[in-house]
């Protein structure tokens, strides 16, 4: 008896696929939310309550901000790719020049000015390797992850590079399993009843067509339930491969179009909420009950206590569009002002909840502030993972300190946006040519077209309604010259006048 | 205008995806054909024609033939996973000890006996990391491939390793794109009639139902064909990403079922064949055309000049299953002695050609003898990567001295083989738990039950119809030794006797 138990003790290390003296490395999910506002949710990330936090339930946003530490000021770029590429490369934006949103091969989605000649960014997207004009080359945290031993799982919306480059590909990033993820950054449908996108002969009707689902064609499936599906599949091989697994739950939610996602729709129609309005939320809560299904995946896979999630959006609320919603544009992040693609706090900041047993203090809440690329690091961190090598420089910082509260990186830190393009077809407040610093309290904005600095205390102004540039002259040179400063060591872009052909001055080369 | 011109020239490498210096790498097809006989074809890779090169039409074999070389004595193990992972690894069965077929995690597919209490083998295939019991660990040479800059692509069969474990997910050894490769090693049909084997609600009917084909469900596409159109599109998009690519087209085909390609069918109906006699020739007439569509493909596309292909088949043709086929048992892989599962050479002998533009004088011939797991060194050195780390020995040669006439590197070599197992259900000449030796002309069996060892001189008889075991003693004692040597030294596994539990000898512990 005594024998075949040390016998038992003695194969543990193998049978849990540990070889003796390894330390189990922590499963890590991030759950990235596209499009997804600061106020779109019941959990309150400002200091009050909004109108928008009664409105919205999202129940397991709550339950995971409970487990762990809530960030009140997380930030990212305004727009979908600058974000995702940022995220990849641990590259700030202004760096890596994926500046706007990327879907064709050699094509910018620029829109166009009267005044200036934008840059020529980089249109493609990143790569793995060289060999693409127009793209930016770096080794992903993913493949650096996939390298140590971890299952690396894709599942949503990559948008990383355009049709028929290296970057349209997850798996040339580290993935292991695809599920759905190409060049595109939006889906044509959320319904099933429309095959997401596909002809009844199975042909993609658009570029948005989402790729990979035909098994849940036309089984009244929405898509974020789908992939939801999906990921819980992968999940299930990821424990049976019993490797430590990385998954990156990228959801096409909340990205317009605002389909109905009928298992919620009829709860906030009865809330008294408009049709549109109804749907919006009612894909703000099918986001949420897949955030609830992984968390109950791991309870259930007694995975909970071994796994770090960390929930985030890519960029602000969608609140330049007509027609998606009836609430008015750009207030629906309030009371952050205007949404994606704006200099503004509604285009950049970010709902973000990292949980991590045995680290993270449970129902804790930071207002230090981070950016996407700090993600890079931190989840290397995270994995135990130190001594890579890539070849761009790693311009984010981990963050594990504020997890563990054993220190501040943001400390003296400067954040940085860089967009020398022009969103096309949208309009509104802070949605042009700019480049931004954030500096402790204040904030700068700098419009290349105009010239025009503003200037924000943050926490004194959360809604930038006081540009108090004109009575802190001090303040705004300093910022300037450290935005400029920046952005010249980095290499950034800017554009040009097409009046004179000339370079726009960089922020600290004009008053 | 000499400006322009100067400009466009300097730019060229770039374009190209090169940086000044680097040399372009080659693209490297691997065409590995399921279950094909040494004479399933047109080309006849014996010294004489046999009726079988006289019934078959290979056109594109004998094209690539033409191309480049032909290997008379190209070897590979007895069974599919043990050749698969030995291609994968660059190390022989003996020592990977995947040396039967793998399909369920924890489940050997070894038939019984009554004498022989079989090896606890790798029963989970390969793996690329340690954490699964009863697998192999290994980096693969795709995994280096990828890592050097190769977009890879994997088509059609892995069979790598059992359902549920890590070997059964061809992106786990480096390939970034998976065309239809899981755990399984057979597939329940051809027909998209019956949606390759699933149900009309889209739910495999088998552990065979080849995945990811649902696009031509009920479009009347046979299986080869489909995975012909999927490895082109994979092609275009590789060519689109402007990296070198590996492409291993490993056909489904011909293994069985016997199903009808209708392309061809008729045509050798014509000639007089049998129902079951046709349809086996327009499998192979259906793969063939494969191969044709992928040479197209690369003269269409300008890389004809600079790819490389590899034909190779898995193990020999399948003989042993009555109700298949209207010719006797064991005889159509003549003048070779049985087939797939066999120790003898209609076992392990296989049809190979190599085309390498530049390198591989066309229309040539070698009849030095090479190993399967000769694949990985060669595959390196064609792609110019030296220096490679690996947590496996490599057991196998490159053969690039064959293909540029420069040296013979199985000069004084020896080949082994292991096979301490039970083909389940199968029975015939051959068929048992054996190992084998080939060292020169000659070639030992040593035959785990019995202990019986056969010695046969393969030039002189092909067809080992003639054991000179008996008159030729020293030979056999020095093969034995040479053979005993081997597996001991790459801690090969045997079985034990039932009635006595004690270790069956090795080949030269016994006379």
């Amino acid at each position: 008896m005594k024998k075949t138990l040390l016998f038992s003790l003695a194969m543990l290390p193998l049978v849990n696929g540990m070889a003796q003296g390894q330390e189990k490395k922590p499963n890590i999910i991030l759950f990235l939310v596209d499009d997804m506002g600061w106020q779109d949710t019941s959990l309150p990330f400002w200091n009050q309550k909004t109108m928008y936090n009664e409105r919205y339930e999202t129940p397991n946003m709550e339950r995971l901000a409970r487990q762990g530490m809530m960030f009140t000021q997380a930030y990212a770029s305004s727009i979908s790719s600058p974000t995702r590429c940022s995220l990849m490369t641990g590259c700030n934006a202004a760096r890596h020049r994926v500046t706007n949103w990327t879907l064709e091969k050699n094509k910018s989605t620029d829109g166009e000015t009267d005044v200036l000649n934008l840059p020529d960014w980089n249109v493609n997207g990143i790569a793995q390797v060289s060999g693409t004009d127009h793209t930016f080359v770096g080794t992903s945290f993913v493949e650096l992850l996939r390298e140590n031993g971890y299952h690396t799982i894709h599942c949503g919306k990559a948008h990383w590079g355009a049709i028929d480059t290296p970057g349209e590909n997850p798996c040339h990033f580290g993935f292991e399993t695809n599920i759905c993820g190409h060049a595109a950054g939006g889906l044509a449908t959320y319904l099933s009843e429309q095959n997401y996108g596909h002809d009844e002969n199975g042909n993609p009707t658009s570029l948005m067509a989402i790729p990979g689902l035909e098994h849940y064609w036309q089984t009244g499936t929405f898509a974020t339930e789908a992939l939801t599906q999906e990921a819980l599949k992968a999940l299930d091989k990821a424990k049976a491969y019993n490797q430590p697994f990385y998954l990156y739950m990228s959801h096409y939610a909340i990205h317009i179009p605002i389909d109905k996602d009928m298992r919620f729709f009829e709860k906030y129609k009865q809330k008294g909420l408009s049709d549109k309005e109804a749907a919006y939320a009612s894909l703000i809560e099918g986001m949420d009950k897949s955030l609830g299904d992984i968390m109950d995946w791991l309870e259930k896979n007694g995975e909970a206590d071994n796994t770090i999630i960390l929930f985030m959006g890519d960029n602000g609320g969608y609140a330049s569009g007509s027609g998606w919603r009836d609430e008015p544009l750009f207030t629906q992040n309030y009371p952050l002002t205007a949404g994606k693609g704006s200099a503004y706090e509604g285009g950049i900041r970010e709902p973000m909840i990292v949980a991590w047993p045995h680290v993270v203090k449970p129902g804790t809440r930071c207002d230090k502030y981070l950016m996407i690329e700090d993600y890079y690091p931190t989840i290397l961190e995270m994995a135990g993972i130190k001594d890579y090598h890539t070849p761009q420089p790693i311009d984010g910082i981990s963050f594990v300190p504020l997890l563990k509260q054993t220190g501040d990186p943001s400390d003296g830190r400067s954040l940085y946006w860089n967009f020398p393009n022009i969103w096309a077809g949208e309009h509104g407040p802070g949605i042009a040519a700019t480049c931004t610093i954030r500096q402790g309290d204040w904030k700068l904005i700098y419009f290349y077209e105009t010239g025009k600095k503003e200037l924000y205390n943050i926490p004194d102004d959360i809604s930038e309604k006081h540009d108090v540039a004109a009575s802190h002259p001090d303040i705004v040179k300093q910022l300037s010259a450290d935005l400029g400063a920046y952005l010249r060591s980095v290499d950034a872009q800017r554009p040009a006048f097409k009046s004179t052909g000339k370079l726009v001055p960089w922020p600290d080369e004009v008053e």
